[in-house]
């Protein structure tokens, strides 16, 4: 049975972790019961051991506990929307899927509720966002999750149709499908990070933005390739490169080590080029690009030791690689 | 003495030309001489051969004569200005660079004279632009001016400094060192091309943007190669992909030209996955992917065959690759 060797992938920026992560994490197992996403013991165990709090803890260490339940309840939600995808084979369904998200739209927009076990959830996150964020966040938030259910319907429409984007393509895609951007806006709301819209858009502060979504989605790639060449889901950077090149696994999983290698070389780089906006700004963006830096090493901490969710192993096997 | 061979380039985009583009040439070239940037029949004689309407007459086959005469000039503008940074060695001067583009910008945010062939030609097109574009038009076209002064003040500081970036820096860079995003706002006031805000920051819309940049940079950067090669500027992608993988100028110019072919790749797969926007505004965006298209082609031709700058041939003789 083949095996492929995981890199080792090591970051230069701190490991941290939210001191109400325990804390989150009850009121996350309270949240999701409430709202029926789990209804048996055997479910929970395994809700327990995704331990999707530590995520939020480790992405946003410095959230007070108020706001660290909004983002940890709200990445929750992203997960059990993916998992319904999954299970539901909604992430084939691209014109139901289009319906199910225009629901979630007309939630952000209009407070529309919509009486699903997703809709209901959503309409409660997104009231506790709205009281944090003022309108213009708002705005912002709401672009962000219509790109990524955009980029949703765009890997339902190459599953129905048996697609295997390019690797151009999948790159452009890739920061929407993982919602991060969406998490990033969070991050005013979140962490209490004041940014003037004209240094947010700089391109500097926005290709770091990139960089960090593409180390951290790259990342989940590399651990998540066996698992999903086993499920036959071709929307992984390893699977689009060893289609497109004709390379083997192996040969792949190197491929994008390299090119994630490469992304965290340019993060520290743009790092440096970032002007300077007065002290004061100084202060408040280094606070963004920090929580930027915390979200990269949250995602391989928390992949690799805290969650059961994706299992990984320096060593995996494959099958029908 | 060694050669290299330029790759074949073939676009799947019409080459188009304006009607009023001899008019735009005499127009041209009586401006460069009132403004004083051309004193001596050699270097009309030379202008005349750089053909720089030419240019303009092919990017926006469209427009009409008053607005390809302002687009002209300001294109004209920037490679004065970038003949400067070459001849004064302005390009090396990080600080005197900064005060220098420092008065640029208060020519845009404030009106305020500059009183040097630069500053009071630069006062002459932004006047015109002033009247063909609102506010919020002027405020993108400002941005994308600063963000292409900033990268002029980053290729400054690294001549000083005797820096090779690397290759991640460098294709992040580039988009901006070519001022190719300001030419892209000027879309709208050129072409009359009228597309809400949204639609212009819709995440593909910027990617195929970005495509149009990179497939125009990516090809200048191999056609003048060899040209910055004898030089000694390293800001070319095959100079920097030759100095950072440490192969030879030939593979460098056949890697460039497998990135570029990908963008072009990338470029007509995104405009597949354009979502519509209604009828109205379909037909708007189409016209402006239509010069986007025209931009690409506009500059192969241009480069190959009407000017004189760059003395293009397939096989390239090259000193100390």
């Amino acid at each position: 049975m083949p095996t492929i060797t995981l890199p080792r992938i090591i970051y230069p920026f701190p490991s941290l972790i939210n001191q109400f992560v325990t804390a989150a994490h009850e009121q996350n197992r309270q949240w999701v019961a409430d709202f029926g996403f789990i209804t048996t013991p055997e479910a929970m165990a395994r809700f327990d051991r995704s331990r999707f709090a530590w995520l939020a803890a480790r992405a946003f260490p410095h959230a007070g506990f108020h706001e660290l339940c909004t983002i940890a309840n709200f990445n929750t939600w992203l997960f059990m929307l993916d998992d319904q995808c999954d299970e539901a084979q909604l992430g084939k369904k691209s014109v139901y899927l289009e319906h199910v998200t225009d629901g979630f739209m007309n939630i952000l927009k209009h407070n529309t509720p919509v009486d699903t076990v997703l809709g209901r959830s959503f309409t409660d996150i997104w009231e506790r966002m709205q009281a944090l964020g003022d309108t213009a966040w708002q705005a912002r938030f709401i672009r962000s999750m219509e790109e990524y259910f955009t980029s949703c319907h765009w890997e339902a429409g190459n599953r129905a149709a048996d697609i295997v984007p390019t690797v151009a393509e999948y790159v452009t895609m890739r920061p929407y499908t993982g919602a991060l951007f969406a998490d990033v806006e969070a991050i005013e709301i979140i962490e209490k990070v004041y940014l003037p819209a004209h240094i947010l858009q700089h391109f500097i502060v926005q290709r770091l933005v990139l960089a960090c979504n593409n180390i951290v989605c790259w990342a989940n790639d590399i651990f998540s390739c066996a698992k999903e060449a086993r499920q036959g889901d071709v929307h992984n950077l390893v699977l689009v490169l060893k289609h497109e090149r004709n390379i083997t696994l192996q040969e792949a999983v190197n491929e994008t080590a390299r090119m994630h290698n490469e992304e965290v070389k340019l993060f520290t780089a743009l790092e440096k080029l970032l002007p300077s906006f007065g002290a004061e700004t100084d202060k408040e963006l280094e606070r963004f690009m920090a929580v930027l830096r915390s979200w990269i090493t949250a995602n391989y901490d928390w992949s690799f030791h805290d969650t059961g969710r994706y299992q990984v192993k320096e060593v995996e096997v494959v099958i029908n690689s």
